[in-house]
């Protein structure tokens, strides 16, 4: 960087603006900052993820972020492979460089909330009605309708792993109050999948 | 591969179905064919994409083709970094393996039409019209609206590279027809948009 330049900023959890380069030493940047504007609005959306195999989630989490999502679980599903828990690309910090580059890519200083649920059965029947709110409930399952028109509030997606969900899951998120709704007849990637949906939710309209 | 074992199969370009290992040899596997249904139906929805990075393109070719979408033209833009033509990755074969990774992901068999356009200009003056055809025309573009609706029937979507398409490439796609619309104001990466996009058109009703 030289002195003149100018940078787009913001401060993590408050304003965007922009910096211009006062000097740089050996100690970092001098920078002049103004911070003029809102980060973008959210897209009032909340995921439950099975937790996708690691070289997804690396794509999903910055997907996730850039979009605007407010918060992740990532849950454990009859379909989720259990070395997944053991991947580094679950441990905080890696998570948060993840959300980072997301922040980044959007403009944004307000990085979703992502925690993680080794088991599936006491998230939904113990958190998920006070952690979901008001919120529209969807599950994504292939006997879903087609629709997610309605969704004009909150909502909560809960999408299944490669393979889907088994049965048991879809059916006691049901009797916590998501509805099925269909991706269409092809199955796809998560880090397809997910965009589709705020797609959906968001923008098709 | 065991005696008995059932797989997914599909023709390329036609029905899908399930095969039942018969026999495994040095020649290859031999199987018992059953091609008992249509591939999942098409999105409808043809692309025309600045090219992206190498990196991102193998990840937009397979989730293009799992989308089913039908053609897609790579298109020069302003900000196509220049070196992106020289990449291995748009070469035919290798495009064929990232439309086969796609295929085979959201069990359908009808490849997309992949094409490569080094100039944009005598692109959309010379074939583009004919190109699109019926289809409602529409350019991402910050500036848009925000509604994908009334898009029922074929779509034809320009996305530009990082960085958007320039005026220039607004204003020419507008003459031939093409309506901005806005993804919203969060710059999304072209692997997260296409979904985005895709999810917009076909989902959100």
């Amino acid at each position: 960087m030289q002195a003149g330049e100018t940078l787009r900023v913001g401060v993590r959890g408050g304003r965007v603006g922009s910096a211009v380069v006062v000097s740089e030493d050996p100690s970092g940047l001098v920078l002049q900052v103004t911070l003029d504007a809102e980060p973008p609005p959210r897209a009032g959306v909340d995921l439950v993820l099975a937790i996708p195999r690691p070289k997804a989630l690396k794509r999903v989490i910055p997907a996730v972020a850039s979009l605007g999502v407010d918060r992740v679980v990532l849950v454990n599903a009859a379909r989720v492979e259990k070395s997944y828990f053991g991947s580094k690309v679950l441990a905080a910090e890696f998570l948060a460089g993840l959300i980072d580059l997301g922040l980044e890519q959007a403009r944004d200083t307000m990085p979703p909330v992502v925690e993680v649920r080794e088991r599936f059965k006491p998230f939904v029947e113990d958190e998920l009605d006070a952690w979901a709110g008001d919120a529209l409930r969807l599950v994504a399952h292939p006997t879903g309708s087609l629709s997610t028109s309605g969704a004009r509030g909150r909502a909560v997606v809960a999408i299944g792993p490669d393979g889907g969900w088994v049965p048991f899951e879809v059916a006691l998120l049901q009797e916590h109050g998501f509805t099925p709704f269909s991706l269409g007849p092809r199955p796809l990637r998560v880090e397809v999948a997910v965009p589709a949906v705020l797609g959906a939710l968001r923008l098709g309209r």
